[in-house]
């Protein structure tokens, strides 16, 4: 069965057309600047080989129609006709407190996904555009919703209220949701297929660490709490993002510099992290490479950035009473060695042993990098939301329940 | 040696008369209301009765003059003339990163606390209307700054640094500080002393629980990392303080409910915590009591309310890399025997075991509540913050430094 799997962003969409029996993936590509200049569709051919083409593309209809034409064009394609689509996999930002799994879109769905765009009003309407191109290009094809947030709808309340009055959660929804769900759900079940262990019976805490980044505490199967809140912006320093601040430090900054919450929201999501306190870059390997050069300040930012990491891993571990297993994923947790054995350096007192030779050379491969007498495993896991999408979707379409 | 210790808040006086030598408190009362209706002054007598008086206390200045005219009275008093006061110890809330410890007041200090009034607006102008009016009123007496950040200024950088753009910091000092310092430090001192083990070997964490809370890693003798930040209102949940919150949901709720930073403050500082979940009290004896009625909002207030002290103390068990004793203290910590109890249930990871019978009998004195077989020492200590103030007094007076 095929699926093509969507991940639209505000001025992206990125996609994979993926055989969900064998396991293999297809076709791969993205367009990128949507409405801005310089638009352009990128995709990998059959053999390989990375192309480019530049071309106007000013909505999210366009680009997906540009999608479909690649993936059937007689040269770049590897499909002859949209009929080898056998169903569509969205991935969908917030699903709020209505959606805990991952459903087929009907128009039902379609209203309740468009209830959630007050709380993601920069990521819902651009996957809700998604799925109207692909309503009108491909009539028919059946389409499912994947939400960022639906694995984390099983934490306890305890965990998901912030402390304001109350009726702030019932007007507006204010609470933790979470993101990056898809890939702490993968993970979680990746690593005990791995390790073969029973993924109903651990205590997990799964590191999903790029350029945006949460922790997850996972028991017996379900996501107890996790470091993302409402937005993307609390929980973990990182690339762009404060992550967690005292509120009075907001309102602080907000009166010395008289800025307007949109103002302050700009500072604390695309200004600060990695790149606010180092000045240099948002991207990890510039900070490594910074360091090395004897920068400051790039060696305090991966102080803080590795120092959050570590105390979201205490703060779950007492959460969970205890950890099993550590997951190490996304971007830098698969690449950063380096990081990696700062972070389990601070983890002696939970059991936790690193095998340094074993660590120093997994780079975005499956490995357990504790070592045999290690009490907790710790293991790194690409993570793989596309697979984990097409695979929910394939199951939702031939009537089960996804895993 | 007799100290006057002073503890000014924005319409209050605290104080206390400490005989240091001889650990005896020979007076103690407060002056509350200043400057508005019905302010009195209240103390004990030498004989335990407690006694209130009505009058109009319009400033600080007056406050503290009947404080030492009640001293000094003839039927109320305890000494005959303010030549018996040896020193004034002053709580001052905020050093900033110009104090690391309680200093003699001078002119040169004077100017120091003002140029903390910055991050401190509504505590440093209070604290030194204490001192000047000591000044006037006891021209001469030798006073002292006991700060409550001073203990924390031995955090590394990585700890109390916000990942803001990094000129934030230089230009306002936006940084974490922490609170309640001399709290942290006297329990610190004191719960090794009361052990019989060396205080600069310990891997400490303690937990400063009431209206207000915070809690403190202490590794060496030193603090390493607390939840309070450049304000009081991050960290724990509270009385009616939000403690920890997605950013994003500041911007969010400042947008829907069309609220200035002042309204926020509000919000965030004095209408959310326990009040604000339980709609009730900000008062655990009273959620305890609506608990029992069966209120569901009390029950939630006061499981979040354990969740986050849970998560504050793993959080600072892996920044320590394990914990050798954990200390309860504070009007909750001294007295709340169940959620001593909630607390410690989800620390078994760690080894903490608590001896259920001694726990449950705890209330307000200095107690070893876990069990002989625990491998971390859980303690309560009642807090003093007036005797460290009267102790780093009377060293420094004597040309000692303080502990």
């Amino acid at each position: 069965m095929n699926i093509l799997v969507l991940n639209c962003g505000s001025s992206s969409v990125k996609y994979k057309l993926i055989d969900v029996d064998r396991k293999v993936t297809l076709a791969e590509g993205g367009v990128e600047k949507i409405g801005l200049p310089g638009s352009f569709i990128k995709f990998k051919l059959p053999d390989g080989e990375k192309k480019t083409v530049e071309e106007p593309i000013p909505d999210h209809r366009k680009a997906i129609n540009d999608i479909l034409n690649t993936l059937t064009d007689a040269h770049y394609g590897c499909i002859k006709s949209f009929k080898e689509i056998d169903a569509v996999g969205h991935r969908v930002v917030h699903g709020g407190e209505k959606f805990n799994k991952s459903v087929k879109i009907d128009d039902e769905v379609i209203a309740k996904i468009k209830e959630c765009y007050d709380v993601a009003p920069l990521h819902n309407p651009v996957n809700m555009a998604g799925i109207e191109a692909i309503t009108e290009l491909m009539p028919g094809v059946p389409q499912v919703a994947v939400f960022d947030t639906a694995f984390h709808q099983t934490m306890p309340k305890e965990a998901y209220m912030y402390a304001l009055p109350y009726d702030l959660y019932e007007k507006y929804g204010i609470r933790r949701y979470g993101f990056h769900g898809t890939s702490h759900r993968y993970v979680a079940r990746r690593v005990c297929d791995f390790l073969g262990v029973p993924y109903e019976k651990q205590r997990i805490i799964t590191c999903h660490i790029g350029n945006g980044g949460s922790i997850t505490a996972v028991k017996d199967g379900k996501s107890v709490d996790t470091s993302m809140g409402l937005t993307p912006v609390e929980g973990l320093m990182m690339g762009t993002r404060v992550g967690d601040i005292d509120p009075g430090a907001l309102t602080f900054v907000m009166d010395k510099e008289h800025l307007s919450t949109k103002e302050l929201s700009d500072l604390i999501n695309k200004k600060s992290g990695v790149l606010g306190i180092s000045g240099i870059s948002s991207d990890m390997r510039d900070i490594e490479a910074a360091i090395a050069r004897g920068d400051e300040k790039a060696k305090l930012a991966l102080d803080m950035y590795v120092y959050r990491i570590i105390k979201y891993i205490g703060a779950f571990a007492a959460v969970l009473d205890g950890v099993d297993i550590i997951v190490f994923t996304g971007g830098v947790g698969e690449n950063q060695q380096p990081l990696r054995k700062s972070v389990c350096d601070h983890l002696g007192y939970l059991g936790v042993k690193i095998d340094q030779e074993v660590n120093a050379v997994s780079r975005g491969e499956e490995k357990v990098i504790s070592s045999a007498d290690s009490k907790v495993k710790v293991v790194v896991i690409p993570t793989d939301e596309e697979l984990m999408i097409a695979r929910d979707t394939e199951a939702i379409v031939n009537g089960r329940q996804p895993e």
